[in-house]
């Protein structure tokens, strides 16, 4: 499968495409709970299930997509190893991947990545070449690096294969809420590329038709929210800056977009203190540590930009790496 | 069923007891993940799965016992309410489970109690009665308010029904585990009264014969290990300190013990600061809220008290109500 131009009407990903997956991360990825409480509930005004994805190998769903990719590289080019550039979770669900498989890796990663992601790579047996966020583009560090050595590039977000394999949390979510016997009016997502709700929203509009999906980003970096209500792909604000490393990309994916353009209802942005909020409340009600760009679907529920006012809503909490100042940043936040 | 006193070959808790808990519980309590990091194994020398009982409703395994036992209460028993006594998590999971099932609960908690069990509890619609650890009996405040009320006294742990509502973790780690593709040599569990433990090993040695069960606790609450080196109830040092609240009993339950001296092979200790370590690499590896006392299993893995040396091994994390204060006081030790 190649990341080809997107023919009208022919969606770049199906629900089949993700049950696929799904088939071939049983086992290999963790089946995240879908956690509730009810001090949460009580803040929210509604009743907010949690997937807490923050528990999936290396901390984050990136995991899924990444060995969805990787699985499926024929011996040859497996043998050739493979590149990836990274804000620093796929890189090290990359890293893990790549490990388990016996595939080398190299990860590209911005010189000002956390530790915490930086050692992370580090640590499970890739190499790492840094690149400044300000002069250098890390997708021409990567070709460089592919054509010097053959290596297959693995985007972080904008290829069908890693689309499908985050879209395994979606079906996960149309499942443990239905075992609950909830029916949830929305799900929401933090978005960064927009692979993970593209993805998620493929499996849950095939489950529920008429489920809302939202997209939650960072404000400066609400590109995906901008886009979907121009109807083409808008910019990050420039110079913007946001705690949330984990959600800092220019714009919109080509092919997430074209899917998420179709499935998304619209997107919410939030502040860098709501993110450290959630993640407080995460501490305290959930017991999960999540970080900053992780909790952004929770802070959007909890300041009630999204209200629930009664209804049943998902939210998903999509990584928890995060740096032990950042974390205690996040408990010493007024709520 | 009554905790009448226990003949000699017939278990006060059955098997069959805990898969009855199982049933009852199915949808109500959280089926909390099993868990491994590739790191934490690196640094515990053998394979650790971690059962994330962290995760359960009020943060904690308590709940689970809680429901057991409430659930069973006839009408009229319901209509005069429950009183009990606990450092907090018992507490919680008595006010939380009471307030569902629409029965009246009082809890006799330690005045020093941490802040977040203290108002856990009364979030949920309990009544709060204080006592003096240092001068007062709590079992003789909880036997006084019962007479006076009528209410049916909850004990933290010496209870048939209790103990195979914990068990049911047991059971849970025996069918992951089985999932996962592991047949662990060993199960170590956190132990304050020794509820949990007799649960679990209850559950876990009837599906695996030989399989090992241990005790942790921290130093100077180390009661459970030296009875069961002794072969009878000893009692906790006399002025012993420890971070770890919810492991702070005098001696072990004559129940329990009774359970626990015919399962379990043998008890470590370990010391405040090994939890807090313990909490420290729960924080970095499994993005896990663990409090010092729910620490102590995976303390005594990750200091090599009890060594993996290429075994694998179950560890469960007991519970997840920690101050903030305390979790930032964990994030700080050097490990």
């Amino acid at each position: 499968m190649t990341s080809s131009p997107i023919s009208e009407g022919v969606p770049a990903v199906t629900a089949e495409d993700v049950t696929a997956a799904a088939a071939l991360l049983a086992g290999k990825a963790v089946l995240t709970p879908l956690l509730e409480s009810e001090a949460l509930n009580a803040l929210a005004g509604g009743r907010v299930l949690i997937k807490a994805e923050s528990l999936q190998h290396t901390g984050s769903f990136k995991y899924r997509g990444a060995y969805n990719r990787l699985a499926r590289l024929s011996p040859e080019e497996r043998g050739r190893g493979v590149v990836a550039y990274s804000s620093g979770n796929h890189g090290q669900a990359i890293a893990a991947v790549a490990q388990l498989l016996g595939i080398g890796a190299t990860v590209v990663m911005p010189a000002d990545a956390p530790s915490v992601k930086l050692s992370g790579v580090r640590r499970r047996g890739a190499a790492v070449v840094t690149y400044d966020r300000a002069t250098e583009e890390r997708e021409a560090v990567a070709a460089r690096i592919s054509e010097e050595t053959g290596a297959t590039i693995v985007p972080p977000y904008d290829h069908p294969l890693i689309i499908a394999g985050q879209g395994t949390i979606g079906l996960e979510i149309a499942e443990q809420a239905a075992e609950a016997g909830v029916r949830p009016s929305a799900v929401l997502v933090p978005c960064s590329g927009g692979g993970l709700i593209a993805g998620c929203a493929t499996a849950i509009r095939d489950r529920w038709a008429d489920a809302e999906v939202y997209s939650v980003e960072p404000a400066g970096f609400d590109d995906t929210a901008r886009s979907l209500a121009s109807g083409r792909r808008e910019r990050a604000i420039p110079g913007a800056e946001t705690i949330c490393d984990a959600l800092r990309v220019p714009m919109p994916g080509e092919i997430t977009f074209g899917i998420n353009r179709s499935l998304l209802t619209g997107g919410f942005a939030v502040d860098d203190r709501d993110a450290l909020g959630a993640m407080a409340a995460a501490f305290h009600h959930l017991k999960l540590v999540v970080e900053p760009g992780g909790a952004v679907a929770l802070a959007a529920v909890l300041t009630k930009r999204y209200h629930c006012r009664g209804r049943s809503v998902v939210v998903v909490c999509s990584g928890g790496n995060v740096d032990q100042e950042t974390f205690v940043q996040a408990l010493r936040v007024k709520s």
